[in-house]
């Protein structure tokens, strides 16, 4: 059954359109698909959202900051895996091989139609909500093999399709003239962390953990992009690399949040085919459902973020990644899913990565990127040294390169050297690759000689490890998307009322809301006086100071409509100012959700517009201090 | 001689890069040439600054904002005039063509050099001047000619050079698979505003003059970028669109400026040879130097948003375009100049660009980018009406697409019904493409007798026009360089001073400063205590919901140390809790450029922090309510 964000969703995608919170890219130009604009209410929506974001977690948690570049060089994304391993797989009509489609989508739309075939099997039944449901885990021999057990066909024509291939998602951008460095638009933002995880941590005085993060775009090459705004080529991501000592992810603050509830709907339960439980989240930490205190902190702070901005606590749960799901390399992955018309929807990524992406970083670009912590009492270790004469024996079998060589082995981590004299000792020889100059490396063959070694007791004051990562991961659209969702509603007709038509209301809190307050001259009369414009002014002025934006609809529409125009892009206050307040300078202030309005001076109205804002106060308190007017007037 | 921003320079640079103002993109892997990445406090720097331009544009202007994409399709930047003529010239090394040259920065530098060259006659130093004044503005066989004239060699083989050829400065990437859509990163946020012009007008109630803005990243692959922030290929503009009647520039508002002294250095104070001239923005407008109302508005507006945010007032002029620099569509332009070490650096151009970019988008999406004003009175005109006759003549002789061409010759603009009368009339026919149905056209011989009119008398109740436009465009990347170098400053050696390093200080206003506040414990004993905890978690979260952000700094290093540390990111207070603090919950709080201090409540840190960024109060005042504490304390 339909839920209620889809029997809402035609409603609400025409208010969308008509009062332009996001419309199409380049429209005029017959649009491209993948490619949104946000227009003035989608936009400070957005500038809203992000704003809280970065006060809930940048200033609250005091994390770092950075802005990276939107474009990077191959490298980096070689060594982060994107270039070998970031795509889709494509299949073509055969005979028209610009008619495409997304191997893993066509798929689940292929299984969904099998599954409404009527009378079906109980073992068919299951068999295809396996395929749907693994649909995008599936290899290229393994996609290749289904396609062929069901004879899949291209939905237009009927024709046979082509072998899946993988297209990568990247969009490639050559960097300067005759593109001699290749590049690419970032697929994420994390990366640009982890290339700036050294100088984050000597800002950090050279501790542990600490957190750096990054707003900004992140482009995917959709093959068919659809879903409107939840599945762009050109998105907003807010992520947030939180570095810890891998054995010490335990969080002293866990404790201030500890006690929130939430809806979690773990791998066992999913597994076991149940529903999602609602429990708090130190019970959760505590019962190892979720790894540790610092997964269990980020995932508690999410989800107070999210209801903060008005998405509904009984739509929004988080979901464990299944073993399958997750990363090799990741040890627990959890997604803050939000309920909207496309279903459960993954806003929210929150995944500890493990030291994964520093290391292939360190690697790649031949940097130290190992955390070296400070003992509070040296240890006492028992570690290989070359011997004097192996020394001797490499210097002078290397020849020119004899000191290099054997500083080489002499640096070598203790893992490596034993590796590499227990290969020699069996083999009576080993071959490693030694960098004996910049960017000129030569293949050193080792003999049991050069590596003869004794076991010296020394203290370390030292360990050194690569730091582990938690990663929480924010899709700002989806997020935006899943809020206005959860602000529609429908205003019950009023008999009574001048305006027939059906209201729908914008039910956004006044922390996000993208205007604050609109200013109503009572009609035109009232606007072409003086003191109409010094009013305005005063109210205007003083509420742009505490940095709230107004507007102003004095149009000549009757105050009904206007009204609720006004509701319709979620304005959470209107300020009529009447005849009445050409005389005394007090205007009326209605609030939108309950209609209710007051009666206050002019001069305080940007005070109060600012208290209500930052919920330092609230209707019903201001409703107390200043008297009612009553919704017909005037 | 060096101005204080070029003696300064390298003292700069290694704190920027040591406190992680910013650095070259992608830097462990050894850097790409044109990209920066922005650390932590310049992160935060640019979100203050962007922040404040939202506040003194978009919400005190009420502008509306939006978002659109950085990937746009070609047509868009076809019809901008982007893809045929943004474009650099380049030369090549003949004899190594990866060795490139951008050729007007070439020949800037070959006229340097040639102006250094010593008893050179009065007649060269003119010729080299103009030369090197004219080098961007020359045609591809003008450059082509002067490179030959001079004899222009690669600086580093001494060998000859390539012919200029022009290279496009936008970054291509295709949409979608295959590739069926080319697309180019933008080179400015302007052109997304253009493309929803129509669509904002409907959102003011099809009423101008408004305001459309947008902040975002734009790219220009620059062929061999240099100058550090201030010439990146990925860069933050923020652009404001004012749509306005073309004969209705003057502006209320614009009394409210008026009186604002601003330094303006007009095309003949500039022609003539003489300096910058000091007077208000009135006198300018009056006098016709500057060319109206709501261009002279939006300069002085600049001219208050870069003092605001700590550019210093007599290292900020505005110059004027020579009519040779200026676009051929554009009526005035003026450039808000800020002194830096790189000389007078353009930072927001402030151009009348009339309706030039309506008019292209307007032609190539064949949408009606037209306003249409509504009359008070409606007037009477003449008017040319096809008579019925004609109609019926060319029905018969345009046969199937009769009807079509008919309504296409009823429909055409006065102006253009007049030309092809003419020019029928003159040659005996006329041609003309008309497009018969949706991506068909036809090429229609018009005879006279199709074109046979009369003259009617109609009332018109609406003119129709392309509205005009004023853009104020900000590179944000380079305020942000110009702010950080006017802050910069060394504090004079104290000899009775402990610490005998040099102290460099960022003098950055509580508005815009990176972090507002450091918490310092004494040492550290009082850190282990639980007073301490508590207290700062006082402070700081008080801090954090106004939004203000604080760093802590409990490392070992003395007092004095630590303060410098501070000072030198610009972090305007520091708060030292000390062994008095556990037993009162009174702290120190330090100003950063007096480095007094006072002691107070540590209850009532957070409050007093609120209103000195907000400068609702100042450190003065601060003095005046609580007592001194002495700068040798404790």
């Amino acid at each position: 059954m339909a839920n209620i964000f889809e029997r809402n969703r035609a409603e609400l995608e025409d208010l969308c359109k008509r009062r332009f919170f996001f419309r199409q890219g380049s429209e005029i130009y017959g649009g491209v698909s993948g490619f949104y604009t946000y227009g003035p209410p989608g936009c400070a929506l957005k500038t809203n959202i992000i704003n809280l974001w970065r006060r809930h977690f940048i200033i609250e948690e005091r994390l770092m900051e950075i802005e990276d570049t939107n474009i990077m060089p191959h490298p980096v994304l070689k060594a982060s895996g994107h270039v070998d391993r970031f795509s889709d797989f494509l299949v073509r009509d055969v005979s028209d091989d610009k008619k495409f489609y997304r191997a893993d989508k066509l798929l689940e739309d292929v299984m969904e139609d099998k599954l409404k075939e009527k009378g079906l099997a109980a073992e068919k039944v299951k068999e295809y909500t396996l395929v749907r449901n693994q649909a995008d885990a599936y290899s290229q021999e393994e996609i290749s093999e289904i396609f062929r057990k069901y004879d899949i066909r291209a939905p237009e024509s009927g024709n046979k399709l082509t072998e899946p291939e993988p297209f990568n998602l990247m969009f490639p951008t050559p960097i300067g003239p005759s593109g001699l460095i290749p590049g690419y638009l970032r697929p994420e933002t994390a990366q640009g962390i982890f290339l700036n995880y050294k100088f984050c941590l000597e800002q950090n005085q050279n501790r542990l953990p600490f957190g750096v993060a990054q707003v900004g775009k992140s482009f995917r090459n959709e093959i068919a992009p659809r879903q409107g705004l939840t599945r762009q080529r050109e998105f907003t991501q807010a992520e947030i690399e939180w570095f810890v000592k891998p054995t010490a992810k335990q969080l002293k603050k866990f404790e201030a949040v500890s006690s929130e509830q939430m809806m979690l709907f773990s791998s066992d339960l999913q597994l076991a085919g149940k529903s999602a439980e609602t429990i708090t989240i130190g019970e959760a930490v505590k019962s190892g459902m979720v790894n540790n205190e610092t997964l269990g902190y980020f995932m508690a702070r999410t989800g107070l973020f999210l209801t903060s901005i008005g998405v509904k606590p009984e739509h929004l749960r988080f979901r464990q990644h299944l073993p399958t799901e997750m990363a090799h390399y990741a040890c627990d992955c959890w997604d803050a899913e939000i309920e909207t018309c496309y279903g459960w929807l993954e806003c929210v990524g929150i995944a500890d990565r493990s030291c994964f992406d520093l290391n292939a970083h360190a690697k790649a670009a031949k940097v130290d990127l190992a955390f070296r912590e400070k003992l509070d009492q040296p240890i006492e270790m028992e570690v290989l040294r070359l011997k004097k004469d192996a020394g001797v024996a490499m210097m002078k079998a290397f020849k020119k390169s004899g000191r290099v060589v054997k500083e080489w082995v002499e640096k070598l981590p203790q893992e490596e050297l034993k590796a590499l004299i227990d290969e020699a000792t069996k083999d009576g020889k080993a071959v490693r690759t030694v960098e004996v100059a910049d960017d000129q490396t030569e293949e050193c063959t080792f003999l049991p000689e050069h590596l003869v070694c004794e076991t010296k007791k020394e203290k370390q004051s030292t360990v050194q490890f690569t730091p582990g990562v938690v990663e929480p991961s924010f899709g700002i659209d989806r997020i935006l998307f899943s809020v206005l969702e959860h602000s529609f509603y429908v205003r019950p007709k009023d008999e009574s009322d001048e305006e027939k038509q059906q209201k729908n209301v914008l039910r956004f809190s006044p922390n996000i809301a993208p205007y604050k307050m609109t200013i109503l001259p009572q009609d035109q009369r009232v606007q072409r006086t003086d003191k109409y414009a010094e009013l305005m002014q005063l109210m205007q002025s003083g509420a742009a100071l505490c940095g709230h934006t107004c507007t102003v609809d004095d149009s000549s529409a009757t105050l009904g409509k206007r009204y609720a125009r006004n509701d319709e892009v979620g304005i959470p206050f209107a300020c009529t100012v009447d005849f009445t307040s050409l005389e005394d300078s007090t205007v009326t202030l209605r609030e939108r959700d309950s209609t209710e309005q007051i009666r206050l001076p002019a001069a305080e109205v940007a005070a109060l517009l600012d208290q209500l804002c930052l919920r330092r106060t609230t209707w019903k308190d201001a409703q107390a201090r200043y008297p009612a007017r009553s919704a017909g007037y005037p």
